[in-house]
């Protein structure tokens, strides 16, 4: 997912501030609680106070209401997301930034005093622009978009148009909509997976162009299959937003940690009111020079949940703000959640799910099918350790992105988040019967079963034919993701270490 | 791409030991070069020397020839890939491993060799199989495979079904076909690009199911375009396979890198001779351990390229292999590629292409558009710097795999690079005018023109969209892309950084 | 400090099997806590029960006692660390290994039972031995270990026998003793450190062998004594032991996790009942594949305290082994500790102390003192910051190891611990008035003034000369390091900034 | 070592500007090349050109010689590393910047021409100050600055007095010397190796504080030799320093690039002008952003070689100055060196020796003298690279940097390049025998026979002890070094291991 402006920017404002005719529009947004307005005591445009009896608000549905006319018996409803548009009458404004300061009791607030710098934006910049329309989802608007592309670049869209999903269901999901991309979607399996929330057979779909990925999985399949089956086990779950807070001097920012930690039940319920779902786990507070990082980690249930934790975290710094003195810079984000990043601390303290997926591959199997000796593998693993070290990757196993990727774009997850789940630790050990125990953590796999893309035509199908569509499925998607990662180092370590020919071409070898 | 197993299994065997009837059928493969047999000396099974009147070849087309017939006048063409089905007539050979060596005169290569393993599988497993034919792309079998799933798993492939591709395009891109994902696709732009090999306003497909990424990336366009455009320049460019070489001890491997550096010229020679595009820039060696590893670093034309340089490394050990002494084991990877995977060597040493997208960001266009003044800007870069320290990321920046990912998924790349492609590099200065010098580097972005899913229907048409179709454009989409992502890093970087808003919060908060 | 292996092998046997005479001697000692023997149940010796006639226990100080007379009322003390000599009659053993068995009753334990393997050593090899003897301190063992190393190398140790700390000071400190190493110190400051422990002007000593480094620091101090003085803190503090647990699966070491965290409070006691110092602060585990690494963290006193929470820990596992089924390995450490190395966890989540120097270099006194501009050092700062990133340093800064092991070898710290304490994480910004703000974060500088080598002759007066001695000083140490630590990053980036001539340089370069 | 600042300040000036008397003495110094100045051209103030008449230069002795005497048949020798006064005529100048300008005539150069800021300073600052004198290492400044610390700190200096080494030895080494650090040291081995350079049994010297470490080491040396000796080899050397050039956009970074590998020859030639020892190996050029970061790798015989590196690289840099227009910034060194820091660059590309070593461990000997099966190493150092992958460190062994921070104090290495140094990569692997090999790489262990404080009075001294005097022996004392490491982690990683007591603790344990 992706971090939505709108939470990032001021509170109760989002800043449209126009030229109407012989007046100004200016809107305020509640991002913070349902409320209502029982009293507008002040409105300043560059530090000139507007008569009241000139301002008014647009309710919508073509209903305006007097400042004036606002009172506790009178109030206006405010609730939690609702835009007011402002109406005041006054010259037109030059281009450029002015000042606004607004000043209202709302109930449950009290008083509340807001200044915000707005523009007034000469628009006449950009002048070929993609087509747009109130509905922004209707066939014409699609049909005018393609075609203006098709004009604008020459190319023709003949595929991109073919498409079955309803684009009214894309809304939250994609702007300017023009089509869609069609990728392939081979089926590997059914792969046998002993996880706590998977138990049984399941047939994958792998959306990918690359061609042998599929057989290849389908190999590693087979050869788990005939072990038994892959045990998955999610070993943890947690989905961060990293604020930083900025003060004076290092000795402040430690005692600011100290104080959130003394406060942490109220963070919590600030946090946790913004969502029945999102529960806010631990703070994990990191300091360095005058810097207080927090990394507020929660559960999402069956949504990824990085908008969600977007949100929780910005309330609960909103109430720290609120009480606590001598902050001088707060960035809702740090680089520490760590969001489309592969990072060590991804790696270390899970972000999305931790899972593990392990097989005890029988000595037998591994020769007649992979044509490998448990010792080879185990040998190149060491090895690729080495390699590993050295290049300092962020995993010592062979392509385990190859089915996450496969499998995120099957199942309409956020694929960008690649980043963090490329990640993969591999470990081997022979058996005392000369079997091989293998295993991978995936440290930071980040799905959802709910929201994102979830919900689209293909994607559903998909999610349906893994059988996690409905409540509490996440976890089962990631023991059969790792499953199938599993299966896939299988097959290519094997192939790797089946070319560790050299004895025999010492032996045997051309030109004698 | 992916490594196809093929090269990476014995050299000129491909192993498919089968009892037919009264007779035993093995298959050789030619995976060097261009030959002609012109005798077979011998084979034996398990030790066993077989009568050469007992052999013989399927040419194919039911055409065989008797193994004594075959003669320097009368040779048997071998051309490379062809694949040749050995008959011996013999008892059937239980369920097992068996040996087999062979030994054939070859021009251009003389006497060949070969001993090997290969195992009569006993083929009783998996019961449940995903139904394939020999002609796995044709629209029966496609079916067969939708309604196989449906009944299996319960789900309908309603939309999944749904596709405008001609099936038969996708050989060497997927196995099991059985339908699309429909990923949307939104438009974005026209984004002004100064580039060396971009030129000009594009207009931009980016796959996702995201909400608000197509628009955030558009507000940073708006930007970017209002300051003159966005100056891309591809700095660097190189694909590479990381073979890993064991000796006895620490001195031998040393020892064996400087003669690599010898006899640099005729590796050269051994890996270009595979294809017409690879050309080998240098080896980069690094010892640890009784273990060399030799990083080849290639130049790749317009395809990704990890195929190909796979031969080719292949085709250099080969030849090292034959001409070296007291190698003790190779494999043709150890993790230090890094394919895959995001590795601080991708970060220093380019793997892909190298790419960095500039421009200077207005001041008042900053503040007029993105309610964000550039000091503000720098200031949450320094502290993201420390965030990314602490966190140990692989990037510096916001989110730049958003727009690499929508535009891998739309122009047919291989999408699990973006674990590679997820690093990044942001630097901001103030100028003297106080306006913002912003740019990023993406140090390992793998792309193509040409191979892998870059040819297929709506992925041919998003390239097209782009004028990236055709020879030489690689470097094209590489500075368009780089375009893009620094578009969404001024976008989202000012989201956040104009949520700083702690002064005036304090000045004006609620609740006084 | 170093892990001691005394407590890392088994409890309650230090192994010492020797045929002596006719019978055989075997010790055990108590690691764990003060008791008493009241009966000695059995003893085998590779399976043979060995009649309890036939055994007895030496006492020290020549007093034995019969394993038959030991009882309720003539019980044995078995205090803490105590070692019993077990003497058996019997045959001599073969060389090789053997198991013994021996089965007690401890009060307040109960009855104890233990197996352990033990060998009798064939101890003919290493001729050459240096010498040593009972007291190993004393003076003629010193010469005779000087005059055998001058014998045996042909080395004079003219310098070396020259020093004035008593020998004897030394045990737990060194052994094989033969001198010692003059390392020359020089005098820097007074630095003015405005810290919450350390209070005032330091006079500096630095114990080094490096030209320019006592100047350069000098030079830094200066300039942040005219800017009035660094401002010190230690904003965290923890001692780590890193023990790990193999399960048979992801899923066991998953539920151990948990197990342990209900038991925090009984594990805790553990911990903590060997030292009065150590206070266990919190456990992190990290989970993957099947292994749970719990990271106990420790606050330690004045003392660095390695020893004491390895100690703590192996303890806390013992009841953890006894109490909880299922762990098939384990080992006291993993390399997640992590000691003596530089790691990313260090960073984050803090070894030793971390602290934090800090200042406001005015734009003046940069100018006239250091020839450079504040704009100029912030910069370099910038671009170091990219070196860093592509280089994977675990500094952006200039040298701070520099102070840090100059004052470790003055100070009597472990200097070994540089490894950990070469961490460190600049910043700098300006100010409005356009001068500096700098800072360091040294994450994990891990220093005592208490134990190790803080006691010893040379190491004391230098202690002794920052008022670091006595109860609870550590932070005040740690304190004026950080100080020293920012003048020398001041000075070296004031002269790696100052030249930056490249303007001048084309202006009025030569050979014009 | 530490890089003086002397080379990184202007080149020809060291800017003392002083007011004396009615005249302004201002000083150059030749930090380039032996050359002869054939004429005064002129010399400007703050733009007012200075009389010839009035300009005089101070030739020490009491000699000076008036600007217009100055020709091409009185030339004035100007040798490397000479500081010439010059005096000039004038009126006071104020506290604060002044510029002079300055051009002449110079053998070999031509025609130069500087310009430089520099300032007269207001010295009332630092009132308490460290005593000093002109000739400083004497013994009566020695005494008054121990008397000095004694009356302002209050600490006695009885032991830190006490010393033999001859403190005129130190120039070079240290300022402001008060007294020694008497850091004592431990004999241990002999350890039998079997290097290239090191052959034999060798005596070692570790000064160290930390108690059991010279034990430890002595157990795994003894388990070495009865194995028959450790296996050293040295794989690399090489010293860095890393210049970084700023330039208008990315594409001119990458085009200087091109042209720096174009002139290498010249580069080389400059750089390898400044020393008869240090030899460019090759240049490696990292791009990022705007900046093109230059890591010049030397070879620097007997020599840590910072230093000689350092100016080696500023001459090569002054070349490419006056040769490639468009550098918009230049700085020395841009933490891509990387000196004192653990960083990823050093671990893959060397910095310093790379060096191994070696052993094959004998199952009996283990067993016998550490109680630890080669099976339990090995599944401990398996699982110790899960610890190490997961907390990011640098290290996966067990304590290298304990030997190697003992080694570094007795023999004048340069202490604080532990931090490089501390970086270290174990494999293990059991043997078809059933023993174990084990190897450790250190691949960035800086150290020195020549320079730093190896020539003074103990360090010399233990040199000696290790046969390391002499031309040509770094290498030996690399391979003595990683011998006794390898000893170590032998010994320490077996007491590890041997607390793998479960099993036995689960079947005889307390309590039952």
């Amino acid at each position: 997912m992706f971090i939505p402006s709108m939470i990032l920017k001021q509170l109760y404002t989002n800043g449209s501030l126009t030229n109407i005719d012989s007046a100004i529009k200016f809107s305020i947004k509640n991002r913070l609680k349902d409320s209502k307005l029982t009293e507008i005591k002040s409105i300043s445009i560059n530090g000139n106070k507007i008569p009241l009896e000139n301002i008014s608000l647009d309710l919508g549905n073509k209903t305006t209401i007097q400042a004036t006319s606002i009172s506790k018996s009178n109030s206006v409803d405010f609730p939690l997301k609702k835009t007011l548009d402002i109406i005041v009458i006054s010259d037109k404004l030059d281009v450029g930034k002015h000042e606004i300061e607004i000043s209202v009791i709302a109930n449950p607030f009290g008083k509340l005093k807001f200044s915000v710098d707005d523009s007034i934006v000469d628009t006449k910049a950009n002048v070929i622009r993609i087509p747009r329309s109130d509905d922004d989802y209707c066939k014409e608007i699609i049909k005018e978009r393609q075609d203006f592309i098709e004009k604008e670049t020459g190319a023709k869209l003949e595929h991109i148009r073919n498409y079955s999903l309803d684009p009214n269901t894309l809304k939250g999901n994609i702007e300017n909509f023009g089509g869609v991309a069609q990728i392939p979607i081979g089926f590997a399996g059914p792969i046998t997976v002993n996880g706590e929330h998977a138990k049984g057979d399941f047939l994958v779909p792998l959306a990918t162009t690359e061609g042998t990925l599929v057989a290849s999985y389908n190999r590693g399949i087979k050869v788990l299959n005939l072990c038994g089956g892959v045990t998955c086990s999610v070993i943890g779950d947690a989905m961060q937003r990293a604020p930083v807070f900025e003060f004076e001097n290092a000795r402040n920012a430690r005692d600011f940690v100290k104080w959130v930690q003394e406060n942490l039940k109220k963070i919590s319920e600030e946090a946790e009111s913004t969502s029945s779902i999102a529960k806010l786990q631990y703070i994990d507070p990191f300091l360095a020079n005058k810097f207080a990082f927090l990394r507020f980690n929660y559960s999402t249930g069956d949504a990824a949940g990085q908008n969600m934790v977007g949100r929780a975290t910005f309330s609960a710094c909103s109430w720290i703000l609120d009480n606590y003195k001598g902050i001088q810079h707060f960035y809702l984000e740090s680089n520490f959640a760590t969001d489309k990043k592969a990072s060590q601390i991804n790696i270390m303290r899970t972000r999305g799910k931790r899972v593990v997926a392990e097989a005890v591959l029988k000595r037998d199997i591994l020769i007649q099918h992979m044509r490998v000796e448990p010792e080879s593998l185990a040998h190149h693993g060491s090895i690729a350790n080495v390699g590993s070290f050295l290049s300092g990757a962020n995993n010592n196993g062979a392509h385990s992105p190859n089915a996450i990727t496969a499998m995120f774009i099957a199942t309409g997850q956020d694929v960008a988040n690649v980043s963090e789940s490329s990640a993969g630790l591999v470990y081997t050990e022979l058996t005392k019967e000369k079997d091989l125990y293998i295993s991978i953590t995936i440290p930071s796999l980040i799905i959802a079963t709910y929201g994102g893309g979830t919900g689209l035509a293909t994607q559903r199908e998909c999610l349906d034919m893994l059988g996690c569509i409905g409540k509490g499925k996440v976890n089962k998607l990631a023991e059969i993701i790792a499953g199938v990662v599993l299966a896939g180092e299988v097959s290519l370590a094997s192939a790797i270490s089946s070319s560790d020919w050299v004895s025999s071409h010492e032996e045997y070898g051309r030109n004698r």
